[in-house]
């Protein structure tokens, strides 16, 4: 038997925003990695080994997804909203990379996913309308100086932008001190939307100006939209139109 | 009855990459509104008007499932890829804004989609695993010489790079440009990804670096993608690491 590795995208929570290319690998599945709350949206079956991890541990998990399907198990490992935004396809890679040369003809597959950002911007109209970024706030992997100038070089080019894991108890400043170059770059009247839990019955939405913005609003469930300087609110939704003037 | 419109997203074109949210209101739906592919791809029944149309006429568009709404209709504005990127959703909402002001009560979503480049980097391994862009390489609704700028300062930010709509007939210069300002601005080995038609049987992906890069590879089907300065190849896979050193 031949074993292979699926990276797959859950999406954003609800279930019938995941794909039906992702439930079919599930089916064919032996063995499901991945971080607790995303194992447990998998249905478990006989036949099939659940292998629930913590969350710090993306290369651990990914190097045993890797073993396994040496061993000819067919695994995948879940991952929320897009596996290559944020989250395991990029680990897998950096597994595969510092693993055995064998491993190198694994019969690996991503499966892409509706990603937080693109669900929150949906749910709010669309603020993502026009040229953007998506920047990780977390500096558990680069340095915060390189962040800081990414925010300002993401704002001079007129990029509305999206944030992933903008804040932890572990960093309460940082998000401020975003936001503080934002004020700086965009001024205060610029739109910032903090989406939480997205297509879950806990949403919560909220639009406000960067004035009106406190670091409060975010935590890491939260997924931020920056607007461009042409992003406006039109009845209750929030969007950026298509054509700069 | 009250009418209702929602913008939803196809995915890149396989049907299995649709979700069940946006194949849920197609079955409700009383009128399907599209660009001409994407309106073949929902199946005809009693009860559905299918209205076609041309690719550059989103406002018209968005304003015809305005009008539909407010007379009472269940309008799907069918998009491929992701409503909110690059595609109707912004038009929706440009035309929403240019209407009456009793149009600002209708029931409108945003479902969203698989995008092109979510989809495409999926196929190559893991391009976007770090921070990055997404740029529209047409200057229909933006001045070229703003294009420039975003190109620059993206690759002064040291992100990787989505560009939908690189090329096409009417304006066969402008991504020879495109590629001599990446060239400065992130050298000859900097790898760049060519994805056509992206999911379909015609599929077609394609990695160099930027000095063997050339025009001829991207057409309007294309998304690119262009890596950050640790962007690597692994076996078959293209990915950049999450982590800055």
């Amino acid at each position: 038997m031949s074993g292979w590795v699926r990276v797959a995208g859950l999406g954003p929570g609800r279930d019938d925003l995941v794909t039906d290319e992702v439930r079919a690998v599930l089916i064919e599945a032996t063995d499901v990695i991945g971080y607790i709350p995303y194992v447990r949206r998998v249905p478990p079956r006989d036949g099939l080994t659940l292998h629930a991890t913590d969350n710090r541990v993306e290369v651990d998990r990914a190097t045993h997804a890797l073993e396994l399907a040496a061993g000819g198990r067919r695994v995948v490992v879940v991952s929320s909203g897009d596996p290559g935004v944020f989250a395991m396809a990029s680990a897998l890679f950096e597994a595969l990379e510092n693993g055995p040369a064998e491993w190198l003809d694994t019969d690996i597959r991503i499966l892409p996913g509706i990603t937080a950002m693109l669900a929150a911007a949906a749910r709010l109209g669309a603020p993502l309308g026009h040229d953007f970024c998506a920047i990780n706030l977390s500096d558990n992997l680069k340095p915060w100086s390189l962040i800081e100038t990414r925010l300002r070089l993401a704002a001079q080019a007129g990029f509305a932008m999206a944030f992933y894991n903008p804040r932890s108890n572990a960093r309460p400043h940082q998000f401020s001190e975003a936001l503080k170059i934002l004020r700086e770059e965009c001024g205060p009247d610029r739109l910032i939307s903090f989406a939480r839990d997205v297509s879950k019955p806990t949403e919560q939405l909220r639009t406000v100006t960067l004035s009106e913005a406190t670091p409060e609003m975010a935590d890491m469930r939260t997924v931020i939209i920056v607007g461009n300087a042409d992003t406006r609110r039109i009845g209750q939704h929030v969007y950026t139109p298509r054509q700069v003037v």
